[in-house]
């Protein structure tokens, strides 16, 4: 037998996280939806993460981590860098935490994300995301010179225990409603809202099975899942999914996920885009291409759910007014 | 000092529709947002309806109505006349109390109401919006032809009560933030659900004021409140509100109406328009025309909100996708 080294996280780290979130962060509600149900022969169990503040979950991971800097290093204030969710989750913490917030975000992100990073009173400092600067550089390079704290978008323990609330309150709305969740469907880019669901749905439905949902051609986790070991992105791939163009998986995110995945979905952009409709259409719920694809994983058959309930995480919903117009034209 | 008759509901009703609704109808969240409390200068309450059974808030009284039918009439079916929102909430309360469902709907509705009506297992008939026909008559004629329980719109005491259950909700909610809430904006149409949440809150809140918003043009109830007595909506009148065209105030609900609201709000498709594209870009939320009216009130300034805490129905959102991309392009 080998000894393995201890999880990065722990379900304690989360539970210590959702209690930090209280009255913060908004606990969004889990909706159903009988047409939902009838199209997959089963139960959908919608918790949509674009009612989070900021539009996205990743609020949750940014405020838990920013919310336990030291007074001057608030001062200080902090970086990230990010294609627009991060960038606001973490702009959006910042100013609650009265911190000074700069964020190195791709050229071609999304209006409505470059938008809200500065309505919460963020500074964007662009790159260009196929000049081959590295991001991860371009920000690491800020932070040492302007001495800011660096917010890792994902591979971070209390990034991934904060975006793991999201999972606490599934298991929690689902046991209230008196359903046992057979498996959760989680968007995945750099793995760290997958980890920190896994991580809290693990410990209280120890049953369930957990898959990560990316698109086509960015199905760096689902390959690393089924080598076991971390793959990289397709260095060509493109996607209409801007939130979830992670170059490979995290480490840290990684090594929670292959203990806890049962194995990773892959998405087309038009099964995208169909989701995003049904979306629009039967739940009026706004959500852009990153967020829709473990729905669109549901609805397009991805994974048998006849007979059984899945929770379904829609994770973001900025998306701009021309994107979003043509994708539910369908 | 004249004896005034007993209101056609009391807080007894809604409370008792409450029962009948819980875990039937989604008790919908309800939502706050930093960036509209900083353009309102005050404290915005949203209560998304959208996300009710049938994306409206019709659900609720259509089956506090509909499940109170005795075996006999379940079998033999209901008849209403909408324009989508009503058709559907009666189309998804039968099915679920296994009646039949006929609709009398006129034939420029929506698509995607019709759509959702066919889909909740109702059958329809069409008619001209502009021939003449009466809807009520082409209704009452079918019910009594076939012997099915004609379901109104709003004139009837249980569907009032059912749709307070919605404001009921609203102020376990705000209570449960420790909020107080200064004022209630609500669409208003026939004026079922101004007259249902009125009822509810007067008896929580009693300090609390109750707005209900109309389009331009069918300001009958605003009219209404005013002078005192029903007055009609202006015939040659044309919104993009399609869920707001009623004729004029009912009769049981303006009975609520006059003794309980402040005063009537107005506002232009230009103003609605605009509320559909802040609820795209900060709420995440599809809401269609009729269904943004409060909102748009709220946002255009028709009432001075500053240092207030105002509570907004979102009622619906059920709106065809070219519509909805029209409106958020602005």
């Amino acid at each position: 037998m080998t000894a393995e080294a201890a999880p990065p996280i722990s379900f304690d780290d989360v539970a210590d996280a959702a209690d930090r979130l209280r009255g913060v962060a908004v606990a969004t509600p889990l909706l159903r939806n009988p047409h939902l149900d009838e199209r997959v022969g089963g139960r959908l169990l919608i918790k949509p993460e674009v009612l989070q503040r900021t539009g996205s979950f990743k609020f949750r991971g940014a405020y838990n981590r920013i919310s336990r800097l030291d007074p001057a290093e608030r001062r200080r204030g902090v970086i990230a860098y990010s294609s627009g969710n991060h960038a606001q989750g973490v702009a959006a913490a910042a100013q609650l935490c009265g911190a000074p917030a700069l964020i190195v975000m791709p050229d071609d992100a999304p209006k409505v994300k470059k938008q809200g990073t500065l309505a919460w009173g963020a500074e964007i400092v662009g790159y260009d995301r196929r000049g081959g600067e590295s991001r991860e550089e371009v920000a690491e390079g800020l932070a040492a010179e302007r001495g800011l704290s660096l917010v890792r978008p994902y591979d971070d323990p209390l990034i991934m225990a904060g975006q793991g609330t999201c999972g606490l309150e599934i298991v929690a709305q689902a046991a209230a409603l008196d359903i046992a969740v057979d498996c959760v469907l989680v968007p995945c880019g750099g793995g760290g809202l997958t980890a920190g669901v896994a991580t809290a749905v693990e410990a209280k439905c120890p049953a369930a099975e957990i898959y990560p949902v990316e698109p086509e051609g960015f199905d760096d986790t689902a390959r690393s899942l089924a080598s076991g070991a971390r793959q990289a992105a397709r260095p060509d791939a493109r996607s209409i999914c801007d939130a979830l163009l992670a170059p490979e998986p995290g480490q840290l995110t990684f090594e929670v996920n292959r203990r806890l995945c049962t194995g990773g979905l892959v998405v087309s952009d038009a099964d995208v885009a169909a989701a995003m409709a049904v979306a629009f259409r039967d739940l009026k719920l706004v959500v852009e291409p990153g967020g829709a694809v473990a729905l669109a994983a549901a609805l397009s058959g991805k994974l048998d759910l006849a007979g059984r309930c899945a929770a379904i995480v829609l994770s973001g919903g900025n998306v701009d007014p021309d994107m979003y117009a043509g994708a539910i034209a369908h």
